[in-house]
């Protein structure tokens, strides 16, 4: 890791906006893509395939990460992955992000690099780069990315899943919750599970596979699994039904799910933060390779689209509330 | 104006997010370049010049805006004309936009709505469409808004004046800042200044005229005219001097420097908030018509870049302080 150039306690009122912005670019490589990097008014990107796949995300601290939790590195991670996650989501692949930083004065300057290094450590995984950004004075810690993508086959929606259909995953799905579950009572094993929360690892490589494959819908599970289901059956209109003997409770979710006293499942079903794939597929034989059925698309009832497991609504938390 | 789906004293919380971004997206009319608008992983646009134009900022409140300065809709158009200005700036058309709103639970679900009314509307004037974007809660009310964009000319990037070059504005400057030291005296009037301030009116259609008339450099006032010249300044390596008699001083900004006791010169070359366009001129005829000259473009000193009135340096206020 490269030296700071501030002092360690040295906070943002200390450095000031502009040297800290100088030290940020440094961190940022840049692609061939990019014509005109940060520092202007405004980057200016080489685009080839007629078209730009565009999402934003914000994560504001105490809400969707605590700095107690997570260092500012594994934040870093987190907040490129997730937006990274939401192009793998529509089949595409990530070319160029910008952060927003509204951080408080007294925040130590040290935690913005941190924070830097990690996004573009995890930015670098699928060769996208940050081409530029915004820093500015806030009494809460926000985290505003927006991230720009290109598909090379037609981009893959929420809304065209059909009756008959099969639900598919790929990527862990449950170990965020879990870790996160174990953070919030003040322990920091298995291990591997708050790992699995501070650097989620979605898997970038399926969402094109999906696509080429013939995936009828798509989305990231960020949410929650039932609930990023239910954006599904609510845009195309139908009705899933998840399988819980579909999936392989890991041994580290039995492990919190005895010690929490609660049902392992629950994490898988309403944990977000992982990042796998969810999508439906007309028939088996077009499911990717890694990729494990998990439920089937029905037509939607008389009362609309739902979500169930195993023929029944889910009682347990379906996912994250926003409000 | 639309009704209102929510009763008028309904907060976010009571409302929650997902009815609220339903009731969002019937306010944003997307353009026929919008392949896929709001309410997917990500949307997706074409692009028809083989490039993109990107830039980000942010907006906190009580440090770049307070409500009861500006209503909703004027905030809503402050946060679109910033934006949009950054693509102007660099001789740029805006096509596209994304909103994160990080907002307070017991923030009136309406003052949303009315935000993003008065966003639309800035942006019907160029028109850009709103594309996506991200709500969430937090304390601290932040507006996030990322802008794409194309250029027909080359960018006009900041780093490309001479020395002999001619410095020109575009649009008014000065007014914003007179309206703000208003605003916080506790005052409303003069109208025509807090109205500048709280609706900006950045001369939208100059950019591009800026770049077709060979532009040598350009950038748009927003952290106040000394200041952005001397980002000018400094990525060109060169230094700027610019002539107070160049300015005729609108009568409302004597009014109310002779109320304040200030001298009206100090919101034009310390003020920021119009967003007028700052460029560079090799030549005399290079100079579009409706740009006033108001400086020159030398040798940077033995100290480097800097930017001086009338020769000499500055002692006002040379703009915005982030940190």
């Amino acid at each position: 890791m490269p030296a700071s150039p501030f002092p360690p306690d040295a906070t943002l009122a200390d450095v000031g906006e502009f040297p800290l912005i100088d030290a940020l670019q440094e961190v940022f490589e840049q692609g061939e893509h990019v014509l005109i990097g940060p520092g202007d008014d405004a980057a200016v990107l080489r685009i080839r395939t007629g078209h730009v796949v565009v999402s934003t995300d914000l994560m504001v601290e105490q809400r969707h990460f605590r700095r107690e939790w997570a260092d500012a590195a594994d934040v870093g991670v987190r907040a490129a992955a997730q937006n990274l996650s939401d192009i793998n989501a529509m089949g595409g692949t990530a070319t160029s992000l910008t952060i927003g930083l509204a951080v408080p004065a007294d925040l130590p300057a040290q935690w913005v690099l941190d924070f830097a290094r990690g996004f573009a450590e995890e930015c670098a995984k699928v060769g996208a780069s940050v081409v530029g950004g915004d820093l500015t004075r806030s009494d809460t810690l926000v985290v505003a990315v927006t991230v720009l993508g290109a598909c090379t086959v037609a981009p893959v929606v929420r809304s065209g899943a059909a009756p008959g259909d099969l639900v598919a995953i790929a990527g862990r799905q449950g170990w965020a919750a879990g870790g996160l579950a174990v953070l919030g009572r003040g322990f920091r094993s298995p291990r591997v599970l708050v790992e699995a929360y501070r650097r989620p690892e979605p898997p970038y490589a399926e969402g094109v596979v999906a696509a080429e494959a013939g995936a009828t819908a798509m989305i990231d599970v960020s949410d929650g699994l039932i609930a990023d289901a239910l954006h599904v059956a609510e845009a195309s209109e139908v009705s899933i039904d998840i399988r819980r003997d579909a999936f392989e409770v890991p041994e580290p979710l039995h492990a919190v799910g005895a010690a929490l006293g609660a049902d392992p499942m629950q994490f898988i079903l309403g944990g977000g933060d992982d990042h796998p794939l969810l999508a439906c597929f007309a028939r088996k034989k077009d499911v990717p390779k890694g990729w494990t059925v998990i439920g089937e698309v029905s037509e939607p009832g008389e009362e609309g689209p739902r979500v169930t497991v195993d023929g029944f609504d889910y009682e347990g938390p379906t996912g994250w509330t926003h409000f």
